[in-house]
């Protein structure tokens, strides 16, 4: 008899997006005028076109895929050497930090390498995440086996959750109990927060002091506009030695629906056998790529390439600029509604706390039907993110001061 | 301290096609001017450009990209209704096979989804698998502590092979002991057979009587030119209820360097939860790739979707031909060598035995090094592979036939 991995009967009914997708429909369903007006913040999903240079070099790439002498067949399973090096020069080496070429994997998606990261770890270990949090490092742990049965407020037995509040900043306090694993997100999705680089460099220290692992995901990365906010976890001495880092082309140059991304994996890092030796966790993520696939699509991964060119340069930079003034105009609206605000200055989320006593479906239910702007409810990444929601400002510049319009004629 | 998976360990040194491409580059190193005459037929990897069909739509849909109107983000984790509709019309429904839309799952890979299946099976499964076979099913399940370690053979604890050999067709037995998973891949790779009706009937039957899931890789389809042979599993009464299918555009459209596939997961294949209730599996899959997937780039299956056109088929038909045409000369060529061949009829691979005697890895030394062609050891896709190897069809038609001729120069 043929069995089903049961860890998946733990999984609460729906993932949020998904659970969010059935209640727009219903309501455009049942008030067709309404949806007309309805304007989307819930998803973070871009808007805007892709960079002119990615659409040259996609084009060149289909291209050399019509000739005979210019085809390519199966490429490197962890992609080609000309994106792994460009990466490597320019998002760590010409910022002074050590990452070679083949530390660098290539992938089709952050959400992807978060859930298969887990293939190459041990299911011993005590993982440790941000609540609130981005719902897929949760879920692919369920998934794993890694936790028990979930409690009424949605959280897993077996899992270690960080409470990231108002009072610490939405930076988790150390634990007082051991832990193996820590998920990190910052740029943080949901809560826009950055940490200093004091608060990781106590983390990096926690994790060099516990042999523990941080895996940090920095796919909102270009979003930071302070200067001084780390935008690598490798920019902290010792993170060569303890963290594995996930980057996105997805917000950063619009890719969402091209799909490619990367984890960074230095040599140096070490994990145990169950027996207690060490040994590095490289050779095992180079040998999950070359089994588990075939590589990135070679325009995609000559599109990602096109980002790192001048003009590519330039026009995320714009791109970025576009949405994060969308975030200057949303805080200000969120602002004038009298409503208290985070996020939004160094991630293209803006993080509000609802009125005292409204929880975050409510507040949810009550936005899309009577302004007809949906948002995503902060209960949806954790415990802690409840009686907040977050508005993405991914969309275009008109539908952002309309937003922030229709959010100050509420009666709050 | 952070634990890493053990199984990992336990695999053998490396990866078939990366040793190929060792042994090949430091034969290259050692001697340039025998290097110049290298014919690689060792991977099975396509030669000819792209189909224009495809080339046309991606085109189009990179174009789509570039405009705010019609740029697009994330789409169906599953993938978009578009190509879903359109494989399971043509592929299926066509045929007179029920297949409905939303039991296709659009992947970046056979490799990709041979590896994921495990995702949602219970780790107490028996995992019967054809021996030869495509190495990625065995190292999987390796990877996944579905084994002990490996004998000197290659072979793993707990794992039952089923051989394959000129005796039995290289189309399995019914295993005496009770399997739960079998692993089928029809036409073969790596040795070109394809099974009678009657044979994948009797497994079929088998599965049923045993509630064990077939999991079919059907990747090779469109190199069937015999007429009767079976195209899909599910054209035997049943199988919906108890097989999994993998398809892939790689061989078909020519796609390896792409990357689009899927697989076909009916709703009503049950297994069984841990204490004996019987389920969909069906559910499992969607939520997998709900939260482990942002689905494939949209230009591919823009790309994949062109290859179900008047004009698509016809020009995958012409490429099909392409390459039958190289697997037929090398047959022949094979043949007038005075060794014993199967496959190549079905399939685009000739698998070849090799003189009694002589080792898969000794065959390869030699052809290398005498012939200057780089084949696959069969040892290399398991212990029944010994004392065979693997031609791929896959090349020019100037390559094929001098291949077949060098085959005839060498004292066998």
């Amino acid at each position: 008899m043929a069995y089903l991995n049961d860890n998946y009967l733990k999984l609460k009914s729906g993932y949020l997006f998904p659970e969010i997708g059935r209640r727009v429909s219903a309501f455009c369903e049942k008030d067709p005028a309404a949806a007309k007006r309805l304007i989307r913040c819930g998803i973070g999903d871009v808007t805007e076109p892709l960079p002119q240079a990615v659409i040259t070099a996609m084009h060149k790439a289909v291209d050399e895929m019509a000739r005979r002498e210019t085809f390519r067949g199966y490429g490197p399973e962890q992609g080609y050497e000309f994106i792994r090096q460009a990466i490597a020069q320019n998002d760590y080496r010409d910022r002074g930090l050590e990452i070679a070429d083949d530390e660098i994997f290539l992938s089709d998606g952050s959400k992807c390498d978060c859930g298969h990261i887990l293939d190459i770890l041990g299911h011993q270990n005590k993982i440790a995440m941000m609540d609130p949090v981005y719902p897929v490092y949760v879920d692919t742990n369920v998934m794993a086996g890694h936790t028990g049965p979930a409690d009424e407020s949605g959280a897993y037995a077996g899992l270690t959750y960080l409470p990231c509040t108002a009072e610490n900043g939405f930076v988790p306090d150390i634990p007082m109990e051991k832990v193996d694993i820590v998920y990190f997100c910052y740029p943080n999705n949901p809560t826009g927060a950055v940490p200093a680089r004091e608060q990781l460099t106590n983390w990096v220290n926690y994790a060099l002091q516990n042999k523990a692992v941080l895996l940090y995901d920095a796919a909102y990365e270009a979003y930071i506009t302070e200067p001084g906010v780390p935008r690598s976890i490798y920019e902290i001495p010792g993170a060569r030695e303890c963290a594995i880092e996930f980057r996105s082309f997805s917000k950063h140059g619009g890719f969402t629906g091209l799909r490619c991304a990367f984890t960074v994996l230095p040599k140096s890092l070490l994990a145990s056998t169950a027996d207690g030796k060490s040994t590095s966790l490289h050779p095992l993520w180079q040998r999950r790529w070359s089994t588990k696939s075939n590589g990135v699509s070679y325009p995609v991964q000559r599109a990602a390439e096109a980002l790192y060119t001048a003009e590519g340069k330039a026009q995320v930079r714009d791109l970025i600029q576009h949405y994060m003034g969308n975030a200057r105009i949303l805080r200000k609206g969120v602002q004038a509604a009298g409503l208290k605000v985070f996020g939004g200055v160094n991630a293209p989320y803006i993080w509000v706390q609802a009125p005292s006593g409204v929880t975050s479906w409510q507040i949810f239910d009550r936005l899309l039907s009577e302004a007809n702007v949906v948002i995503t409810p902060g209960s949806g990444f954790g415990r802690y993110g409840e009686g907040y929601f977050r508005i993405s400002a991914f969309n275009s510049r008109a539908n952002a001061e309309e937003v922030a319009r229709r959010l100050q004629t509420l009666k709050w």
